[in-house]
C-alpha cells in the first residue's frame, strides 16, 4: 500500500477509500497563520468552543508583519488572546513561517494535519498527511470534528538518479509544473518514492511537497525514512520518528530521473510557465528575493550565502533575504552565512513570509523580480503589472551577482559545497504553550477596533434571479478574488472592509456593482476556478457582497470547499461550451433549489436575457448540500 | 572662539557673524534621503543642473523601504538614475540610515553640510557644521550656491563628570529636553564642551547632536578631539582628521554634570515630555524598538544584545531591532550580538529608518511602545492614537525583558560591559560613486508612473482676500502637516497625490475645503509652527492646495525657510493675543503686497468677517522677499 493510503486508512472515520467518494478523517494537528487565522478564531467564537481537542493546534504569525498601521499589531494581540482562551500554541511574530517552523517543532510522521494555508501540504515531507483547507475546516478540526474530503487518486512519482551540481529541489517541482501544469494534480495526492529519494533531505522534500499546492494536488506525501529520522534527530526530536515506507499501490504513475533535471524558471505570471533558465538568460533583473515556505531550508539560504561570499551583488539589483524562521536565522548566523549575505549587499528582513504574500518587497513596474517563492500570480507581489519569476536559490542568486537572468552553471564559479550543522539551534521560547484550562477560562478575546465578528448569512433562497456581474477566464486564483498585499491584508479580520477589495485586481468596480444589486448576483468562471491560496475570504467577501452561485468549468479543491462552507453554490457546466454563451450582465435564474439540490447533482440554469437553458451540476455531498441550504456550515450548526 | 563660530568664519561668503543677521555659507557636502530626495532631484531637474559642485553629495535610501506597492521601488530607481545623471553618490537600499552612514564614510571635521533631513545635525558629532534644511536649499547647495541662514546664537553646554552605569548619551539629550523643551534651541547652535566630553565617544555624541533637532536648534556642534580621531581611525579614515577645540566665546551658557543624569523617558507624544523612568515604572508595554539615527551606534545595539543574552523577551512584547547600517549589522554579527538578539526573540529588520518614520512597526491602539527613536509626535508611528515613548537602549531593553517600563538599574542584572571592535567592518560596495561626467551625460531620469515633476507656482498676488481654513495650536509638527507613515510616504515624489494627505491627521476635510476654495486660503498657527522633520512637502502641498500665508505666533526654522522657498508668506503676530481673535472661517485680507513686502517687515491683516486689523511682521530677508513675490525660489531663478 502507498504511504498516503496507509495514512488515510489509519485516520478513516467514515467512507471507503474509493477515489471520488467522500471520506471523513480524524485530524491530529492544525496549523493556522495570521492572515487566515483571525477568521478561524472568530469561527471558534461563533462555534462557542471551550478548548481545542487536537494533539496540537498552532497559530503562527508570519504573514502580516509590516504593521503599516495599528491593524496588524491588533491582529497579533487578538490571536494571542484567542490562543490563550482556546488552548492553542501561539508562535510569536518573528518566530518564522508556519510551514518550516511547524515541521521543525511539531511535524510527526504518521500524523494528519489540516491548515488554513494552501502550503500546509509541505508537512508531507515528514510522512504526514497534511492538507490545506479553508479556515472553517480548521476551526471544525480544532473543535474535534473530522475532515471531509473526496478520496483522491494516488499519483506515484518515482525518483531515480541524483541532482547535478547547481540543480536543487526547486527545479524538481518546477519540472513537475512544466510537465503537468497548475491543474495536473487536481483530485490527486502526489507520492514521491524510489531510489532518488536517498539524495533528498527532509527539507529538500519540503520544497517539493510545498509546491504540490501549485499543481492543484490535494497534498503531497513522502515516505518516512532515514532522511526523516536524520531531520528529527537534528531537531532533538528523534523520539517522534516512526518509519513508513510505501509498497506500491498507485493509481497513476510517473517518473523523474533527477540526473536529467536542469535549472528551470517559471516566467511571469503563473507557476507553470516553466522554461529552462538558459532559454531566458540575459534578461535584466531589478530584484532577487530568497525566502518563503517554498525554499525555507537552511541549505537554501546557505547556498546563496556561499555563492555571494566575498562578492557583491549588482547595484541595480535589490537583493532581499527573508529568513524563514528564527531558528534558521540563528543557524545561518552561527555558520557565518548571515555575515556573507550582509557583506554582499543583502537586505535581510525579519523572519516571515514578507514579499511572498505581497507584504512589502513590491518590485517597480517593468522590473523583473526573481524569487524563490511558490507563486507568481498577477499582482500578488503588490505591484499591479508585476513581472515575477520563480526559481531556485542558485538561479536567483546568480542573477543578483550578474544583474541578468543567468543559469548558475554558466556563472563561472565553483559549485559551493555547504556543510550544515548536525544539530539545529532549537529554541522554543517564542512558541507560547497553551494555558492550563483553569487559566484559559478567565481569558477574554482582545478585539481591537478593526476586528469584527463573522457576519450572519441567511439561508439559500429557493429561487434566484440575478445578473452575472463578472465573467473571468481559466485558473483565476484566490489572489485575484481577494487580493494579497499590504493594502488589503490588514483587513483580514474585518469582512465588511475587506469586501471592498474583492476582485478589484480584475474589475475595480465589482464591489460597488455588487453592493448596488440588491437581488444578489452570479459569477462565471473558467477551469480551475479559485486556485492558489486557501483563504476563505475569497468565498466570504463575495458572499457578503451578494454572491449566490459561481458557474465554472471546474473548481480548485479548497475554494470549492470554502464556497460550500459559506453557502455559495459551486456549479460546473455539463457542456463547457456554455461558458461562451453567457455574457456579463445576463440575468440568470434558478428555481426550486430546496427540492432539487438534495435530490441530485443536476441543475438547469435559465438565461432570461438570452432565453437559453444550461445544464450544470454540483459535486456537493449530502452533508455539503445541507450546509449550502442553511446558508453555510455555521448557520447549520447553530440550528442543530 | 567657539568651534561653531570657527566653522562659520571659515565658510562665510556674505554677512557678519551677528546673531539674527542673514549670512551665507559655502557648503562642502550634502545629504539627501529618499523621502525628501526625490523632490530634490526634481528640483535639480527644474534648475537644469549639469553636475554637482560639492565635495560630496550623497543620496541615501533609508526611509521608504517597505515597498508595499511599486512606488517605493520606482523611487529607488529614479534616485539611482538621478545620481548617475547629476554626479551624486548613491547609497543603495539596505546600506543604512543616512546619518550614521554619512558619519562613517564621509563625515570630516571642519566641513559644512546641508541635508534635507532635520537630523542632519548629527554630523556635528565630528566637528562639522551640519544643518537640516528644506530640499530646495540642498538642491541649491548641490548646484554650488551658498546656504543662507540667520546667524544663530552659540549656546555652550559644559559637560562635567561621567555617566553612571545604565545611563547613556540618550539620557543626556533627554535631560536637555527636560530642561529646555522643544523650543529651547530655536535660533541657537548648541556646542558641547568641557571635561565630560572625554567619556563620550563620537557615536555617543551623534546621539546627542542628532536630537538637537528636537530642541529646535539650528544645529549642534562638538569639538574635533581625540574621540573623533579614534572614530575615524576605526573607519580607516584617520587622514580625514583635523583637530578643532573651542576657546570660549559662547552667547549663552549651561552645564550638565553627567554623574547626576539618571534614566529618563519622554512620555507620549512630545520629545520634551521627559520624566525619570522610575516615575512611570510598572506601566505595561506592548512593543520595544531599538534603532534609528537617534541611537544608531554599534554600542546601542550591543548593549541591548548583552542585556538579553541568554534571556527571553516577554511574550506580549514585540521586540523590534532595526540595525542602522549594514556596516553596524556586520559588526554586530561578528561580535555575536546578532545571535544574542535572535535568541531573545528579536524581530530583526533591514537596515533603515523603518518605524521611526512610520514605515511599519505601528503599534496597536492603546499599547505602549518604547523606542530609542528621536520623535514621538502624535501619529508618526502610523497608529493614529499611538502611545510612543522615547528612551535609551538600556531602558527600552529592560522593558522588553519585564513587559513593563523598568528603570534598568532596577532590573537586577549586572551592568554589561561591551567591548567594541577597534576597526569597523568597512565595506563601501553599496555606495555607488558618481559616474564620470562623460558617462553621466548619457543618463536619463528613470521616472516611473508615480513620479511627477515639480508643479509650477504663479507669483504672489498683490491683494489677497480669503478664508482661514484651519487654526492649529502650539508646536504643530511637519508630521501633522504632511504625515509620515506607510500610507502617504510612497507619494513623496508626487505632489498632487501627496496633497490629499495634507493636515488629514488634524482635519480630514482640509484638502477638500482647500481645493474648493478657489480664492486660496490662510492658516493660523501657534508657537513653533512647523517643528520637526525638514520635509518641504509640508510647504509645497498646502501651497498646491492654495495656501497664501500662515499667521503664527512663531515658526520653526526649517519650515519657515521652506515657506519662503515656495512662495508662502510666514507672518508672525506682533501681539500674540491676536491669535485668539481669529476663528476658522474668518475671511482675511492683505493689500498692496508687492509694494509693502520689500519696504519693511510690518504688515496689516484685515479681518473682514470681524472688521478688525492685526499687526504682523515677516522676518524675511530681501532675498527671501524677492523669492516669495516671484512665487518661490525656482520661479525666481527661472525669471533671472
Amino acid at each position: 500500500m502507498s504511504v498516503a493510503r496507509k495514512l488515510i486508512e489509519d485516520h478513516l472515520v467514515t467512507g471507503t477509500m474509493t477515489p471520488g467518494e467522500e471520506i471523513a478523517l480524524r485530524v491530529d494537528q492544525t496549523l493556522t497563520q495570521d492572515a487566515t487565522g483571525t477568521l478561524v478564531m472568530q469561527e471558534l467564537e461563533s462555534l462557542g468552543l471551550d478548548r481545542a481537542r487536537t494533539e496540537a493546534s498552532v497559530q503562527y504569525v508570519d504573514h502580516n508583519l509590516l504593521q503599516a498601521d495599528e491593524k496588524n499589531a491588533e491582529d497579533h494581540a487578538f490571536l494571542r488572546s484567542a490562543c490563550r482562551k482556546y488552548g492553542l500554541w501561539f508562535s510569536k511574530p518573528g518566530n518564522g513561517v508556519s510551514h518550516p517552523t511547524h515541521m521543525q517543532r511539531f511535524g510527526r510522521p504518521g500524523r494528519t494535519m489540516v491548515g488554513s494555508d494552501s502550503h500546509t501540504c509541505a508537512a508531507g515531507s515528514l510522512g504526514m498527511l497534511a492538507i490545506g483547507v479553508g479556515g472553517l475546516e480548521v476551526a471544525m478540526a480544532i473543535a474535534g470534528e473530522p475532515l471531509y474530503l473526496r478520496m483522491p487518486r494516488i499519483w506515484g512519482v518515482r525518483l531515480t538518479g541524483r541532482l547535478p551540481d547547481w540543480v536543487s529541489a526547486k527545479d524538481v517541482v518546477l519540472e513537475m509544473l512544466r510537465r503537468h501544469g497548475v491543474k495536473g494534480g487536481l483530485n490527486r495526492i502526489i507520492e514521491y518514492h524510489g531510489p532518488g529519494l536517498d539524495t533528498l533531505t527532509a527539507m529538500d522534500r519540503h520544497v517539493i511537497a510545498n509546491m504540490g499546492a501549485e499543481l492543484g494536488a490535494t497534498t503531497t506525501v513522502f515516505p518516512s525514512d532515514g532522511a526523516v529520522r536524520d531531520f528529527l534527530r537534528a531537531e532533538d526530536r528523534e523520539e517522534d520518528f516512526t518509519e513508513s515506507l510505501p509498497d506500491g499501490g498507485y493509481d497513476v504513475e510517473d517518473e523523474i530521473d533527477l540526473s536529467t533535471v536542469e535549472p528551470l524558471i517559471a516566467r511571469p505570471s503563473s507557476p507553470d510557465n516553466v522554461v529552462p533558465v538558459r532559454e531566458v538568460a540575459g534578461t535584466g533583473v531589478g530584484q532577487v528575493v530568497i525566502g518563503s515556505s517554498a525554499n525555507p531550508g537552511l541549505r537554501d539560504f546557505a547556498i546563496a550565502a556561499a555563492m555571494v561570499r566575498g562578492r557583491q551583488t549588482r547595484d541595480a539589483v535589490s537583493f532581499d533575504v527573508n529568513p524563514s524562521s528564527r531558528q534558521i536565522f540563528a543557524d545561518l548566523t552561527k555558520m557565518g552565512a548571515t555575515l556573507d549575505l550582509i557583506g554582499a549587499g543583502a537586505r535581510i528582513h525579519q523572519a516571515g513570509c514578507m514579499g511572498c504574500i505581497g507584504m512589502g518587497q513590491a518590485p517597480a513596474v517593468g522590473h523583473n523580480s526573481l524569487r524563490t517563492f511558490p507563486r507568481n500570480f498577477p499582482g500578488r507581489s503588490g505591484t499591479k503589472e508585476d513581472r515575477v519569476w520563480l526559481c531556485s536559490p542558485e538561479t536567483a542568486t546568480a542573477a543578483a551577482l550578474t544583474g541578468v537572468i543567468t543559469d548558475p552553471r554558466d556563472l563561472g564559479i565553483d559549485y559551493p559545497r555547504v556543510t550544515l550543522p548536525e544539530h539545529s539551534s532549537v529554541n522554543t521560547d517564542m512558541l507560547v504553550p497553551p494555558l492550563p484550562p483553569e487559566e484559559a477560562a478567565h481569558e477574554t478575546l482582545a478585539k481591537g477596533p478593526n476586528i469584527s465578528s463573522l457576519p450572519d448569512f441567511p439561508e439559500l433562497p429557493d429561487r434566484m434571479e440575478a445578473p452575472v456581474l463578472l465573467k473571468v477566464g481559466d485558473n483565476v486564483s484566490t489572489d485575484e478574488i481577494s487580493p494579497a498585499g499590504a493594502r488589503s491584508l490588514p483587513f483580514r479580520s474585518n469582512v465588511p472592509k475587506l469586501a471592498e477589495f474583492t476582485y478589484t485586481q480584475i474589475d475595480e468596480d465589482y464591489p460597488r456593482r455588487a453592493r448596488e444589486t440588491a437581488e444578489g448576483h452570479f459569477l462565471v468562471g473558467g477551469d480551475n476556478y479559485g486556485q492558489g491560496s486557501s483563504r476563505e475570504h475569497a468565498a466570504i467577501t463575495p458572499r457578503y457582497l451578494g454572491l449566490h452561485a459561481v458557474l465554472a468549468k471546474s473548481f480548485a479543491r479548497i475554494h470549492w470547499q470554502n464556497l460550500a462552507n459559506f453557502g455559495i453554490l459551486a456549479l460546473e457546466f455539463e457542456n463547457p461550451d456554455d461558458y461562451d454563451r453567457i455574457d456579463p450582465g445576463d440575468v440568470l435564474s434558478l428555481e426550486g433549489l430546496r427540492e432539487q439540490l438534495p435530490s441530485g447533482p443536476e441543475l438547469t440554469v435559465h438565461n432570461t436575457t438570452k432565453n437559453e437553458d444550461y445544464h450544470l451540476r454540483h459535486r456537493f455531498s449530502q452533508r455539503q448540500v445541507e450546509a449550502v441550504l442553511a446558508g453555510g456550515r455555521i448557520p447549520l450548526l447553530a440550528r442543530t
